[in-house]
């Protein structure tokens, strides 16, 4: 049970180090991903302002960028801030939320993965194979497949051409450094009724990063099955959103060693 | 019971179809509008960039627009987005949120529905007859009289102007389109205290609009039924605001025929 | 018990009067605080644009400022919206969010105090400390040691240096006019792992201090008292960050002169 020891540490070592997790995201969910973070363990911080933001992540153990709401003077703060995060080697973390579905979006995320390294792309499976060099998405994905074959062999040549982890979320989620594929198998259908489900995913693997000391692929599996658990548990408590929504933050904060053992749906494959 | 019957139809297709309703509304109530329609069924998205608004709006099913915490550049979005959901006929819908209380948010909605064509304008009493033209202003309406005669005749006649349904938010709701009058008795005090119930009942009129085929005069009464009737279940659960928030979007998922039949106030007059 | 009569008959009040406070915050707590306002009944509304602000300001009976999310435009509306405050005599509350940690957010904080007159100054003990003048800090405050003497001592002149209340939120949270001092012992924990609980307390201090008739003194002390009791009645109910946030703002709304008599923890030291 490796990725059950590496799950339980990493969130020891949150819950005692509480890591500032610097968070350029969207407006929807900057109050639910702060509670997310907070219910971890860690410190999130929302900070946009170009001003500030370089100043801001000198202070943090990860940078999580989101484009959910994205304009053009906040793309312009989250490049600095991933640059700044860079040669502070502390990982960025970066959601890629509707891309593909407008230009703006497609647009932001290759510039910000133009002009600074990404530790972690974390999305669903259109979001993330959307942004696909011409040469993997020749071979023809279809990102409706999601979890296919070709899937997994688009996100591992992603995960190769880019330095990062790509995760992709989804009934089964793929991790993957284009050598170790990671599948989780934790979470709920209730989920994809509670806004900001997938921008706190994003938040939580920052926090698992930060205190990772390097191997970020263990790290976002870990942080997927950790936090698939929790909602597991909380539908136990109720499958409808609001009512679980409030069971699963309260579930992220309470799970421990006790409540992960045996249960992570954690496999490499 | 014809408006019973045309609820739930709505409600069903809403559910089946999952229409995409782009918002582009206050930041207060991003979090909540969104959770409130993917708990009836819709997927929203929050997108307010002009480079995206006009591309965002070319998937959707309807477009709502709030003013809540309006600024000069979001408003110039508004307008293009209206513009194009009116060239693809797809329904807009206006929450005036504080119009009549400064210049800036009159304003405002003025300009908005002088660029576009909107379908249905959903306020309180004082925001939707702070709009009324002079000609209605000059009868003497007194919007503090919620539902008088005069408020009747001043909401039918601004339908008949503006070519859209008034939908007006109070104790008793009215619905016209200047020749049809529905009123709307359910709903239940406790919702006035918690903060975006007016917002979300806008936004989830997107929704039954996005999939209502034509006549949105019933498919905005249907709503308001629906959503006023979720606030009753609500309340029977908890009447203290914060729980009863999490009860009512628990509702807005899980309400369907059984619960509807006879209990919907939604009467033409 | 005259702190208690004080914050039950300012309660008393908020509740019949039901002031508008007008907040110019950040995009973290907007709904939070709106809710958190409504529960103990006054009317919130948030405007941050300065072609509205003077406006909205004129109908208020308090203005919040927290510098949160702060970004220049914003920063040039809380301005003039302070000053606008200032000539009609109501009080200005201001949370330095993050004071100390960025330059933009202590100069942020420095430019709003430096133009208007603040009534009072929330935050927690850095944020406070950070912003005191070289008189103050050459006496060798540190501000890791919340609430010890040199603390008390600093608080003091920093009130009468600007004029105003200071308030400093902690184990044991610290009011003073530079005269008298308070302390406030309720409160629980949890309340640090829900985001803008802290805000939210600003907020709450707004609407006790629109209502105070002139002593924002003790009108600071039974908004503290009152909010850390509200948090103290609803851990009873859950100490987990969710749903004691549920119990938390419940409380806010049902909590009257029988809970409150014999159980708040405000000293005039």
């Amino acid at each position: 049970m490796e990725a059950e020891a590496r799950t339980i540490d990493l969130l020891n070592q949150i819950r005692e180090r509480s890591p500032l997790i610097h968070n350029i995201t969207n407006f929807v969910v900057m109050n639910s991903s702060a509670n997310i973070l907070l219910a971890v363990g860690a410190s999130p911080v929302m900070a946009h302002c170009q001003a500030e933001v370089e100043e801001m992540t000198s202070f943090a153990g990860a940078l999580v960028l989101n484009i959910g709401t994205i304009q053009e003077d906040w793309l312009q703060s989250m490049i600095v801030a991933a640059q700044a995060a860079n040669s502070r080697g502390i990982p960025v973390i970066l959601d890629p939320v509707g891309a593909g579905a407008t230009r703006l979006r497609t647009d932001a995320v290759k510039e910000i993965m133009a002009s600074s390294s990404i530790s972690v792309l974390r999305g669903n499976c259109s979001e993330v194979l959307s942004l696909a060099s011409d040469v993997i998405k020749t071979r023809g994905v279809d990102s409706s497949l999601a979890m296919s074959a070709a899937t997994v062999d688009a996100a591992k040549q992603m995960a190769v051409e880019n330095g990062c982890v790509i995760a992709i979320s989804g009934e089964e989620d793929l991790i993957t450094d284009g050598e170790r594929v990671y599948r989780v198998g934790n979470g709920h259908p209730v989920m994809a009724r509670v806004t900001g489900t997938g921008c706190g995913l994003t938040a939580v693997t920052g926090a698992f990063c930060a205190v990772a000391d390097g191997d970020l692929t263990t790290a976002t599996a870990a942080a997927f099955g950790y936090y698939g658990l929790c909602g597991d548990l909380a539908a136990e408590t109720s499958d409808k959103p609001a009512s679980f929504q409030i069971a699963f933050i309260d579930r992220l904060y309470s799970t421990g060693r006790q409540a992960i053992e045996g249960r992570l749906k954690i496999k490499a494959v």
